[in-house]
């Protein structure tokens, strides 16, 4: 390809970027409800037409952040797992906790963003985010069930709903947490203490 | 006060109150930017422009709803605490779980819908909660700061951390929580069950 035209495709490659970014920083601040096109345009440091030129509506751009946030979140726990092979199953959720937390907290406004406006979306955009849901439910579930199996729990856990209590307090934490209140290490290794003490034998 | 003046004056409560409870249902449906005053309408069947009869604009009503739910909340754990002088404090935060989780999944529309739509509100508006939100926040603030004085919990426990965590997997419950999960008492069990491995001695 000669060089001009991959300039300007690359050009607009990140164009596209910086509206995905500053998307991810409005929907953080603001919620579904209140992300304008023209405040992303203003971060994006864009007119707002020139939106248009990369999505067709607010909702299209807000999807693709969306699903990006989701796919980015099942990347990373899923590659922090990758290097677990061997342990135990506890352990191994211990690192996805950590995987998780980490990353919504400091990592990803996109996956930030995603989680936080998860209830707050479109009935459409939702069902269309279900498939994603899905697989990285069952990557929790797969590691609960063999945690069972293997006798690693206490006895009285209730390993579905456990699971969903353990998702929930870390998808709240990008509600609460901030720098301010203390190091990340700290809460992450509150959230394994607690969830080690909580599952463990 | 005569008597066809007071029967006015309630139906125009009872008018007021449906609007109310339309609106905590439409809020959990669809949340605060998919809140309509005609589904509002709709719900509490009511013509839409009646119900500038009872608030000036729509954010009047959701705000009214939250600050109930908000209210409702403090309320309720307020009450379960009332019951439990005497208690060691892990056993009143045991209570308080109950409380909330019970509260929010099952009982009240209007806290799940002030839950799950905190981070959604107009600045303005969520700034009026916070004295709300700092009077619960400092009730399990006094149990866990208690609980670690009087050496009821493990010695490594981050009593900030772990709380904000509590909290956040109760406040993300209703986001997944339905009765055809089970039923609410393996729930609150379980919650408790957790609560009380992550925290004791």
């Amino acid at each position: 390809m000669p060089p001009a035209v991959q300039s300007a495709t690359e050009r607009g490659a990140r164009t596209r970027a910086r509206i995905l970014d500053a998307t991810a920083k409005v929907l953080n601040a603001n919620g579904y409800a209140g992300t304008r096109l023209s405040d992303i345009a203003s971060v994006a440091q864009l007119q707002t037409p020139a939106i248009y030129y990369y999505f067709p509506s607010r909702d299209d751009v807000i999807e693709a952040v969306v699903a990006a946030g989701h796919q980015s979140v099942i990347d990373h726990v899923a590659g922090a797992l990758a290097k677990m092979s061997g342990a135990s199953n506890l352990d191994k959720i211990l690192a996805a906790v950590e995987a998780h937390l980490t990353f919504v907290l400091t990592e990803s406004e996109y996956a930030s963003a995603s989680i936080r406006n998860l209830g707050h979306l479109p009935a459409e955009m939702r069902t269309r985010q279900v498939s994603r849901r899905r697989t990285y439910g069952q990557m929790w579930k797969d590691l609960f069930e063999a945690g069972q199996q293997a006798g690693e729990f206490d006895a009285d856990v209730d390993i579905a709903d456990a699971r969903m209590l353990i998702i929930g307090a870390l998808n709240w934490a990008p509600e609460w947490w901030d720098p301010g209140r203390g190091s990340l290490e700290k809460i992450v290794s509150e959230a394994k203490r607690f969830v080690r003490r909580g599952l463990a034998v």
